[in-house]
């Protein structure tokens, strides 16, 4: 399951192999430029059952070695603060969403390399306090394409991947062959790894010291298949990385060289079960990013519709 | 467009009249339970041409009128927190979201009468600073469904309706009959007043003031259909009130007595475009809540399939 | 070290012992009461070098074993968002602060005892979603009055009391007579037990756990010396607590059945250097809580004045 | 009242003549260096009445035409979150404090002219998301000096100033003149124009856009005579600004040039009264940020010992 480290030359050759700078007109919304209304009538076609899986996480408020950050949710009314009738009851949410807790969309402003947003834009000017005005999530709007799901345990016949375990190529088209789906242009990859049955059976870990996720060897393959959206249970990369001095090469790679948005931290495992139960791993999926000017991506709850 | 007070007798018989108590196992998700695998492959179904419109306003952060806790949003990283390559940007957003500004859902949870929730449980003891234990948005989870858009302005051949005018049945019958769809069993009624139009024109003001919205009288229709989603432009409650001692009658019509979810503050102007230029006013909506434990609520970015 | 445990039924003997309910006519400043414009004349005498020791621990934004909630810190602008001259920096600071981790303040709201806050109102009643009505922060105002330290791991030449070591009343007599220092009425009371020197040579540990603090039987001591405040670098309750079926009885005698406020997490190894130091153990201590109207308390930075 | 407008030239000269870069080893901690233990005796030495007098506002979660960013308030336990007993009740708070309605000290990293902060650093790599690694909060600690209070309405014998009204070099000397007293080395100079009793009668209005304070041309006065802080009811400085292109020139002169920082909306009501009975001006001033690393400034609720 290891391989040889990557040298950061090649890796600077894997992100110029990779990179789609200069190719559409509204360069903010990257890889989603890929996405045309025919890729929303064939993800329509895909509903058969109408069977609805949403992929967020519950809003996780209790501190641990995935979460950091934990997110606030306070109740602002409790039927006492604004005179009834009715009586109503409100609360405040709040996130800095980015990281391993929250199910997140990555906007393309997210991640810069060499100081290079992605299309080449110097970050440092086109991020500030005000938030970012290249990419950002507002920019991009929502997403309604075809999502494909390789279940990587399902296909192995384990029930997750060890954390550190990295996805290569090869496993990318075993999974294809045996899930008897092949991911194609303009399609929001779904990456299966079981980090949530694992979590639930063996309890939280620090996911950013080691995660099941995708070698960056395996980015080329995505590129020629022209994704244009990239996600799963983890963040995509493997940790550690191997790549040296570069700590998320697949972040990398896929938002500030291809475009491609991420999305972290789902929760796949009800996917995983309708998919094994319906026996097809393609299906309709609709992420609605909140339209948050300047924002570098946002807190999501993606659907799959089956 | 004025019409004749409502007494508080009169409103507590129309609570009586449309209430849905009693009638779902999974009482918490409210009038959802009307939504079937059969309305989500009917839904699909309308998707033709691949249009998709997001409904979610600008998260606002700038406080007015209209806008009395304004949302948050801070970067909290701007690729010199955490260490390259590559840099990262980040931000931190959160709204106290129930209000005038944000597009947001209201959960089952949000509304109480009397005291009681919809199905009848006692708010005090089932809404607490945890949250709320029944009606919340993580038990509603997402929604995907037939969207009708009654675009009232587009019927009456005006920009919007004014602040304060209130929505009868005849007004959405006849706006049915003109527009060529009817409104039925599990959908999604998105009501159409110009809000933003007009603040855009003419400037922002307070809605809790003067909004047009849905007469209480017309609600008894909207039960008879069997809708599952209310939502507007505005809240769906014409303001001023008209009914005396209750100062969102709609509300409590629909969330507590019907179990319907609301959303509120959509822009419903790109929507009202498409379906103009469509020639239809029926599409497949998708509403994904954060999934929140204990939440009354989410904010939301919605989004129309034509 | 250890003690036999104490009965509920001892607990409830000691707070009927403690309890100073219906004294004071303003009962919401409970035994901030006991202060006097004399008093502070006599703290202002104590001012002797002019050497100001602040207490408040670094805003603690990186979450851990004893620091669950952690503060939040973000630039709202870095000049970029303000348009110049001048350019301005700006930035939002949050904390749901009681807990461990900041430095804070206890009101009279903050703690309930079978229903009953602080003079025996009923709890439920007084305190809601938008704040505490009766004991609230803004009420009690700032507190300026003599300061004494009570510096045991000093008294013991020890660097720290290991967590979980009870104080017992002979502890407290024993450090004033070593000391030099006798706690009279109107005093704040801060004990030193040396967690944060042992937090920084040892690393962080959870304080819930365990904690070096005061056995419940030391109240009554404080209580017939009359103190005013009482503080700690702890949150005075050593952990676990000794009373079956009570979390925090030091918190639950001192708040609901004294009145006494408490400073919860001080860094209190600058000012056990600046008396030991200075050969006294009693100054000018000055605490400015948030004027937060409801507010159960304040982050703080309290000052002791040698 | 109205003076002749104040050209960039002459504000650069005005910033030449008042700058005190170089001056201080601890050159973060601006004019605070001013204070020496000797000042600290001094102030304590004021105190003959035992009356302290906090200077803090309510916390203002009410958005309006002077509270563009309202502060955050929530209950985040209501006694049945965490099991009692006791029960507890907790809350957040949060600000993005800088603005014109919280009470709340400016640090010297708050304010840069032409890309400088105090003391000649480059801004731009000095403050970060990460907060500010010059002149933060947490590097200026506490503050205790002697407070005079130019109570400017007083004098005038008028309720308040009215905003817009420029306090020029003669209105402070007379001002003094009147109340028996002399800024002086390290004293912290609070100034009263009356605007919260004008808010209580008259209502609130913008005080971006009018504000009673002291002119550019009287900065030289208060360098001559080295005062520590500079702090009011409002934010110091008169608005609109009568130096072309400088939105903030007391700001920029006060903090870039001299290091000072500000204390900006206080509420001097019962201050004014205070003085006003005990017939002077002078006190022991004490103000305690709280201890935020790369902070800016901070809330307060200074503290005023006469």
């Amino acid at each position: 399951m290891s391989s040889p480290p990557v040298s950061r030359r090649e890796f600077d050759a894997l992100f110029g192999r990779v990179r789609s700078w200069g190719r559409w007109a509204d360069a903010g919304r990257g890889a989603w430029n890929r996405v045309t209304p025919g890729h929303v009538l064939r993800a329509a076609a895909l509903v058969r059952t109408g069977n609805v899986v949403p992929l967020g996480r519950p809003w996780d408020t209790a501190s641990g070695p995935d979460n950091a950050r934990p997110a606030l949710h306070y109740m602002s009314d409790l039927g006492d603060v604004e005179p009834p009738e009715p009586s109503t009851h409100k609360d405040f949410i709040g996130a800095d969403y980015h990281g391993k807790a929250v199910s997140h969309l990555d906007a393309p402003a997210h991640v810069a390399y060499r100081g290079r947003l992605f299309d080449g834009g110097p970050a440092r000017e086109l991020v500030g306090a005000g938030g970012a005005r290249f990419g950002d999530v507002a920019g991009l709007g929502p997403l309604v394409t075809r999502g494909v799901l390789l279940d990587l345990p399902a296909v192995r016949g384990t029930a997750w991947l060890e954390p550190g375990e990295a996805v290569h190529p090869a496993d990318l088209t075993g999974a294809e062959a045996a899930l008897g789906v092949t991911v194609g242009e303009g399609d929001a990859l779904l990456l299966r790894t079981g980090r949530f049955r694992r979590r639930r059976e063996r309890g939280a870990w620090d996911p950013g010291a080691a995660s099941a996720g995708l070698h960056v060897r395996s980015v080329p393959l995505l590129a020629e298949r022209g994704i244009a959206l990239l996600g799963g249970d983890g963040d995509s990369d493997v940790r550690p990385s191997p790549v040296e001095g570069v700590h998320s090469p697949v972040h990398t790679l896929a938002v500030a060289a291809m475009g491609v948005p991420l999305l972290d931290n789902l929760d796949l495992e009800a996917l995983s079960a309708a998919c094994a139960e319906a026996g097809r791993y393609a299906f309709l999926l609709a992420v609605a990013p909140l339209n948050v000017p300047g924002g570098t991506g946002s807190p999501v709850n993606p659907i799959a519709v089956l």
